[in-house]
Formats: C-alpha cells, sequence, structure tokens
C-alpha cells in the first residue's frame, strides 16, 4: 500500500471507524441499480445501517436524488428508463456536490454502454468499481476519479496513491449482485469521510472481511446470502482490524 | 382497541380463524409492486397459502386483475408500465366489487405519486397501507377505506373503530419489502372475510406475530428472511391467540 | 420410460456425467426472464457452476445472446422491452444455430402471450419447459421440440421418446421462480450434450434431486431456498445416481 504516509495498521482502524461512522449517520442512499441486484442491495445498505431508495422512474429520478446524501448509478441492466435515469441522477448529484458512484457493468460488452459510461464519468463520479475489464474498457483517469478494482485482489488508486485489499472469498463471485451492493455501500462511506481514497478503501475493507467472515458460517452459495447480510449488520470494529489485509 | 363491541381476545380468536380459513382457500392475489419487493411479496403470498401473480404489462393487467380473488396496488418504483398498469387495476377490481389495497409509497415525497395516490383513493380501495408520512400525506378518509399504519406500533382505523397492535420486530425494518408484502398479505386476507376492518386486523396480527417468532429464530437481517417465510408457513393459530397484542 | 435402447440406469449416470460437464464448461447463459425470477435464476445458474447475463434492453439482447452459449426466454412479466427482446434473443440464437429455450409462462391466461409464444415457438426451440395448461395451450409439437411438462411428476417428450421423473419436493412449488430457474438449467445442460432429450432428461433429474435433497434441511419454504442453492452448489453425481427415480 502507497499512500500520503498512511501505515496498513492505522488505515484499518480508520475503516474501522468509518464503518461505525456510518451506523450512526445513517446515510440516505439512492440506487439506479439493476433489477437483478435490486434486493440485495436495499438488503446490504439496510443492515449496514444506511437507508435505501431504488426508484428509476426518470421523472421522479432527480427528487430521489436530491433527498439522499449519495447515489449509486450501475448500468447492469439497462432499459430505457434507467438509461434515461442515470444521466439525470449523475447531473443532479453532481450539481448539488453530493458523492454518486459508478458502476459500469459490462461497459466493455455493449458500445451503447461505454458511450454512457463515459457520458457519466465526464461529470466525475466521486468514484467508480467495476472489473478490470470494466474499468480498463472506458479508459477511466484515476487522477479524477477514485477506482476500485474488484477482482481476486481488490485494488483502489486515486492520484498516484494505491491500497491492494485481499479480504474476501469466492463464495461472494458465487452469488449474484455481490459485486453490485459494494458499489452501494461505497456510496454509504463517501457519505461519512471527505477523504475519497480512505472512505472507498474502507468500503471495500469492511465488506470483504463481511465476505470472509460469513462464508466460513456459509454451506455454499446460498446460506452464504443470509449469513453475509446478518454479518454486515453484526460485524465488529475489531474483525475489521483483526481480520483486514492491506499489502 | 374500540370496536363494536368486539374483546381484544375475541378477535384474537378471529383473526387465528381467519388465517386458517386463507390457507384453505388459497385466493389468487394479483400483485402490482415494485420491483424491489416483487420475489419476496410472492414468497410471502406462496409461504401464507396464497396463490400470486406478478405482471405489470399494462394491456394484461385487466385479464389478470379479472381472474385474481384480491389486488395489491404499491406505488413502490413507479415506471411507465406500473402508472398505467396501478390505475387500470383499480378500474377494474372496482368495476368487479373485488377486493383491492392501496399501498401509497413515498406518496408524500413526489407530487406525481401523490396525485396517483389520490387518483385511486378516489376508486375507493378496500384498505390502504402506509407509514403515518403516507397516510397524512395523501388526506385519506377512515370512512372509506380501512388505514393500516404501519410503524412501531401498527393502528388500523375504519369507521370510528381503532386497534392499536404491539407485534413485530426491529428486524422487520432491516430487510426491505417486509412493509410492501404486509399489503399483499391485506389483499389476501380481505378475500376470505367481509367485515374489512377485521380482515386488515387479523392480517397485521399474523404478520407481526410471524415477525416475532422468526425474530427469535434470526441471527440478524439475512437470517430474518428465511425464517419469516418458515414462521409464515409453519405458524400455528394458536401463535396468534397466544402472542397476539391488542391495546 | 420409453426411449432408443436406454436404460434408467443409465440415463441417470448419463444425466451425472452431464452436470459434472456443465460444472468444467461454466456455460455462458443469456436470460430473459421475469422480473420475480431474475435474482433467483442468476442465482441458480451460479450455484450450478455456469455464468449468467440477464439483461432485457432490446438494443443490447442481440449482442448478449450472441455472446452466450444459450438462451432462455421466459415470458413471466410482459413488458414492452421483454416482449421486443424475446423476438430478437429466438431470431438471433436460431440464426447461430445456438440453443435457446422457451417458457411460455401463463401462455393459456392471455391472447397476446399465446400468440408471442407460438411465433417463437416458430422459430424452434431447441426446449420448452410448462405445465401442461401452458403446453397444451400453445399446442407445441414433440417432433420439433423438447417438451419438459412439469407437475407432480415431470415427463421429458421428444420424437416417440418419454421419460417420467419422480424427483423434487412439495415446497419447490412454494417458492416463487423454481420452475423458471429451471427453464435456465435446461439452457445450461443444452450446451454441453448435443442430445436433447438427454440434455433435458438429466437436468430435470438434477434439479428434481437437489430439491429434494434441499427439503429434507429445510423448515419451510424460506430456508428451502439457501439450501437448494447449497445443494445444487454441492450435489455430487452420486446423489443423482442414488436418488434419481424414472419411470
Amino acid at each position: 500500500m502507497r499512500t500520503k504516509g498512511t501505515s496498513p495498521d492505522k488505515l484499518k482502524t480508520q475503516a474501522a471507524a468509518l464503518l461505525d461512522k456510518v451506523r450512526i449517520t445513517q446515510p440516505r442512499i439512492h440506487c439506479i441499480t439493476n433489477s437483478v441486484a435490486q434486493t440485495f442491495t436495499a438488503n446490504v445498505l439496510l443492515a449496514l445501517g444506511a437507508d435505501p431508495s431504488m426508484t428509476v422512474a426518470p421523472d421522479e429520478i432527480g427528487a430521489f436524488v436530491s433527498g439522499s446524501d449519495a447515489t449509486l448509478i450501475n448500468l447492469g441492466t439497462l432499459d430505457t428508463d434507467r438509461r434515461q435515469a442515470a444521466l439525470i441522477a449523475a447531473e443532479t448529484a453532481k450539481g448539488l456536490g453530493r458523492p454518486f458512484v459508478l458502476d459500469p457493468v459490462f461497459a466493455h460488452k455493449s458500445s451503447s454502454r461505454k458511450k454512457l459510461a463515459q457520458t457519466i464519468l465526464a461529470l466525475e463520479p466521486s468514484a467508480m468499481r467495476g472489473n478490470s475489464d470494466e474499468i480498463s474498457g472506458i479508459e477511466a483517469d484515476d487522477r479524477k476519479v477514485v477506482l476500485a478494482e474488484t477482482g481476486s485482489i481488490d485494488t483502489v488508486r486515486f492520484c498516484g496513491s494505491i491500497a491492494k485489499l485481499q479480504n474476501g472469498h469466492p463464495l461472494m463471485a458465487k452469488t449474484t449482485a455481490v459485486g453490485c451492493a459494494l458499489g452501494a455501500v461505497i456510496a454509504a462511506f463517501l457519505v461519512v469521510e471527505e477523504d475519497r481514497f480512505l472512505a472507498v478503501t474502507a468500503a471495500l475493507m469492511s465488506f470483504g472481511v463481511a465476505g470472509e467472515v460469513a462464508a466460513a458460517k456459509a454451506n455454499g452459495p446460498g446460506s452464504f446470502v443470509p449469513a453475509f447480510l446478518d454479518t454486515i449488520h453484526n460485524l465488529a470494529t475489531s474483525d475489521i482490524e483483526k481480520l483486514g489485509r492491506i499489502s
């Protein structure tokens, strides 16, 4: 990990403190997310202590984003309503100076997705989450947006700082919408911490540690889901300090 | 509790009997509900012994409502299809004299929602479920519609009768779509009982008792979901008589 | 069971081998399915070892079907996007000679569904799954499409061959989207086996055995869901050989 003089141990302590801050603050997070991920994402936010709303109707999206502390824009199932809503949400959040997170799902698989992702990226989201194909596919610049690249090792990059996070469990990739829900968790952490690099790193660490703790209690991807939500709800800050792995 | 001479104990016995009647009758319930709540709502109805259908396509909604014993209209995620479908469903149900339930989610947060909710309310749904902001926001009249106001204490009001129900558990608010599913359960109870005040009270009592029993077995909001569905499926009428709390 | 000289025991061994082949091949399955079933279907495919995508946007569907090994077209919640996407998907899959599965949900309940189902059927899907009302309602010809009719006993018919499968459990009908997810599992098996009758039979047998094993661990329809996904993930081929029931 290379960041402005912050040691891994200090970062773990800071991440744990931010988890507590999210629980106390109960930030309102509006999510434009795909229909596969909506229920799970709402449940992850509730388990985290945040307050989700999920409508994708274009004529309402401005009001919902304005009433929220941060917004997630996930391009997973991109129908006509979501396409319009995504742009309105990004413009509204930018206009208000509120955090918003872009998850450019499958941006490398369809030219219309790539174009929309780049249009939203030009509005300067606070952070972007994706796998390496998605992030490299839309040529994001880590001087403007915090890049959270998830994979077997997660990497957070921003303006020369880099954190490599080694938490998580293979069952997380065997459950739909886990990655999508992470985008919403990042949004929640951005509400309580202005240092975006720290906020995103803390979100990924909390999420990965919760995944690890839950997987140890699960018999497969089915029982992983309730175990993961229970763990997010019950996670002790000491678990993050004890189990967080940064290199 | 103030209602036409019915004692709390008698109401608990009646509520328990209605739960059995729902299981025997297996009412067909059509749900226009938000995309976050669809799966959970269908599973709650199946666990209850009812037979759900969930399409929101405007050109089919008339046929599906006509083929159902009762209908739920929930305004959660209000896209173009759902907006049209909601009105057609309300008009169809009213025309057939079948029970329908309105859940005016977020009606106080957007003027277009409020207007749609009021238009549907003018078609005289059998019952309306919401929190206090939603119900006061659309100025519903408890002489025409049974009002089920949910919160830390649930209140049912109709034509001067009032029941205050003290079942439930905080985990129910930590799981998305629990309130939305309650709307569908109310619809199912309205099929088997003409006394609307009694039907709605019985639905809320059964739901709250199930939540309490399930929460006692859960480790958090994740394990609450399967425990709640199992409990609805397995709930004994004696549980309602034993655990129901009305004041 | 009557098929070209294949004994029930041999079929069980072949079915078990195909399950392994699906896990090794990790086929990409694109699903146009209803909004109630999307999350569960994606999770079933992931548990099975397949790689799901779920978008229903008409302008993207061609690219997603082209990038997949097989496609499911389920008519459950039939909005404008899905209606268009279903046709494009069927035409794309047919043009590429890739397997696709039709699930004509409620085709007997609405004339517009029936017409769409018949149009897709004329494009010759590899297999069709439905209950007896749905299959008889659209007059499918088992010389052109493998017919998987599910009920208390499942029947697979194709060109004179017939298999009757007696696995499964009543809890499967108490959980929404179980039947819909089976359509996606059939698509996955069709990728790894050219003999369509065998592929569909193996899919139904694996699914039914998993349902039985899961139900034995569940306390009701709620705990059945995680148990079922765990079981699909962990199912041993010896379980299929031991528990499969064909007559």
